[in-house]
């Protein structure tokens, strides 16, 4: 109890001295512990009303007009200029819209068909190594834990593009790279146990190598620094229903770093990212730019809650470094609560303890994981599963604080205690 | 000035008679003749209450859990079979997701690789002819006229499955067919003439030559009776913001005939397509049935606005055969009210007269056509243009009238005089 006592009483303290404690305000919350942040971000307070001035004035009363009044034309390009800075990357990089899977595909094709233009030979490969100096770049590598989605997305544009796939663990990228790999395909941080990745050092074993680098910034965008341009990342994908909190299922972005946009040949090349896509001309033009990767039509209502959501972080001037000290803080705080009330040997956390190594989420292996998670939820903490074994809680600096993360350690042991 | 009384009263009477003149009720709508809902259809009245209740009540309070409680996770197949009916296929075979462009490459690579495995040949037609009975299936065949982003992406599909493409004129088809043809792509109704081709005879000749047949029904569903059973076609794709009123950008959708689904082979395996997507395994295993056709984390917003707005149909149980009978008739009186109204020689209608090859707009060569538009839309009628010379009219039996149908040709050549 005093232990409790202790921990309940320097959360508040930390909470006090959270100099980002005021964007919570900024967010729908309730008594519920809300740790799921890294699958569904918070509804940000001011969303509804401006999706609600989106359906009744630009699409019920303007109808047509708003593709051009209302800036619904240029939102994929606009909204990828308001993440371009949470991620590193100067304006005029960023594109929204499609899925991340659907992102996935174009960066890695993209990327194959960038690789078999150095090396002379023909797009897809399907010239082989004819006139190249080297052999043919014909192997994709992709991390062995990601996120499904991205590897079975792999597996296709392998197939489509005459490569081979190759799964490894992104610690042994750097052995297994070679002048037959094409291009690299990473998560920045592992979905299931949280652990971050090293971009810098990957990027340039890759770069060093010939190849493409291809980033899923999906769990780590917008919680920690990612630094796409300073690192020198070729292409990266990521979503936006996470940390950044733009809506269930909004649309995703892809990066094309400025110099490679003219080598960017999608598999995807829609009518938006046609040069003149209202010449209607028979023959394909890409355009020049980040908006060479939009596809079709984009899906305002979704694009236009996500450019709301956004407004959080320029209204109250956060930084992505404020952010990420944050962070750390919460899961440090956590993995110590955790220690302390948790009886020995219960769980087992995944997360890596190095905080150069750990995203913003803790992941505890845990005997019966999917009921333990059925009972926390029901005592208003919520986290979610991940089989087979995994407790994943995520921490979103904006609204989440200190007193949630000890309250949260607090009714995990009690749960436990009660299974026992 | 004693035609226009005569027009203007046959108008008034053929709305007192007009059976679904009541459904114009469930839109907002203003003094504005709208005849742009085939770019994008008007706003449901009812649809800005649902899309609060999503964004507050399902994503603001229940956060995460909406993904089961709310019923987002089967959302993409569940629209499937709300729109299902309006384009006469039975349950289970369409899916909502991405957008028409995405879907294109879908259905088109699947296709392919139908026919290559009918010929005998590996996926991807990579394996040559051998042991095929006759020579491989590499040729894709798409209509010479139709809106451009197919083209785009059918060239795209041609080059990563090696096969070729070749743009023929629809009617065409029929003789261009061959051996080698895979693939055909087509659209029910033309973008810019507002010709409607013939699906059923079309699709027969592509069976009758041992190909896939792919419709665009972009610009037909909603607007008339599509068959897609009925007619044995293969695939088909179509976007949900033009006759089916979903909002801007609003997600596409993709038939896959039943008996074809387990033969579906994506080009864009996403997690959301898995059979166990929550099993979080590495290799890829396809569900059965539509949600095949589905690839990452729907868009919920726009789903469920889209969802919303379909309830017009139910609601009001309008059938699509009187949807068509009004939609005729809104063509026939405004050819003849341009007739009446427009001194000859300013306009030539380049929709067809015969009702059998009509879709449910009418478009016009016109000088200036760009200009005469802009003029339309200053006095109250929106249209649109398409490049190079065609003044585009769409009407869509939900919400058009025929007082809205004689003001709109009676402003037209009030534009005309005064530019003549």
């Amino acid at each position: 109890m005093s232990e409790a006592l202790d921990l309940a009483g320097e959360a508040g303290k930390l909470d006090a001295a959270d100099g980002l404690a005021a964007v919570r305000e900024r967010f729908v919350l309730d008594d519920v512990t809300y740790l799921d942040g890294n699958s569904l971000g918070a509804l940000p307070a001011h969303v509804p009303d401006r999706v609600a001035d989106v359906v009744r004035r630009q699409w019920g009363a303007l109808r047509i007009r708003s593709w051009e009044e209302s800036g619904w034309w240029t939102a994929p390009e606009r909204i990828g200029d308001r993440i371009a800075p949470l991620v590193g990357a100067a304006a005029g990089q960023v594109v929204v819209g499609d899925s991340t899977s659907v992102n996935v595909f174009k960066a890695l094709v993209a990327a194959v068909r960038m690789a078999a233009q150095d090396g002379g030979v023909g797009a897809d490969g399907a010239d082989g190594a004819d006139g190249a100096d080297g052999p043919a770049r014909d192997e994709i590598l992709v991390d062995a834990t990601t996120f499904p989605t991205d590897g079975y997305i792999a597996e296709s544009a392998a197939r489509m593009t005459g490569c081979t796939l190759r799964p490894v663990a992104p610690a042994e990228v750097p052995s297994a790279l070679g002048d037959r790999t094409a291009a690299v395909l990473l998560n920045h941080v592992d979905y299931r146990t949280g652990r971050l990745h090293d971009l810098p050092g990957l990027t340039a074993a890759v770069h060093a190598a010939g190849a493409y680098a291809v980033w899923d910034l999906c769990h780590s965008a917008g919680a920690l620094p990612v630094g796409l341009d300073e690192h020198g990342v070729d292409l990266a994908v990521g979503c936006t229903y996470k940390y950044l909190n733009g809506g269930p299922g909004s649309p995703a972005y892809l990066y094309v770093r400025r110099d490679l946009q003219a080598r960017f040949d999608s598999p995807l090349p829609g009518w938006n990212s046609h040069a003149e896509p209202f010449g209607m001309r028979p023959g394909y033009e890409p355009a020049s730019g980040a908006l060479r990767g939009r596809v079709g039509t984009p899906d305002i209502l979704s694009l236009l809650a996500l450019e709301a959501a956004l407004d959080v972080w320029d209204e109250d001037a956060v930084s992505v470094a404020a952010v990420r000290a944050k962070s750390l803080a919460l899961t440090d705080f956590f993995l110590r609560c955790v220690g302390e009330y948790v009886p020995g040997g219960r769980v087992e956390s995944v997360t890596p303890a190095a905080h150069a190594e750990r995203g913003s989420q803790v992941a505890l292996r845990c005997e019966d994981a999917g009921d333990v998670m059925k009972r926390l939820i029901e005592r208003g903490v919520v986290g979610d599963f991940r089989a087979p074994d995994v407790l994943r809680f995520g921490f979103t600096p904006l609204y989440v604080g200190f007193a949630d993360v000890e309250r949260a350690a607090r009714v995990l042991a009690r749960t436990l205690d009660a299974a026992g």
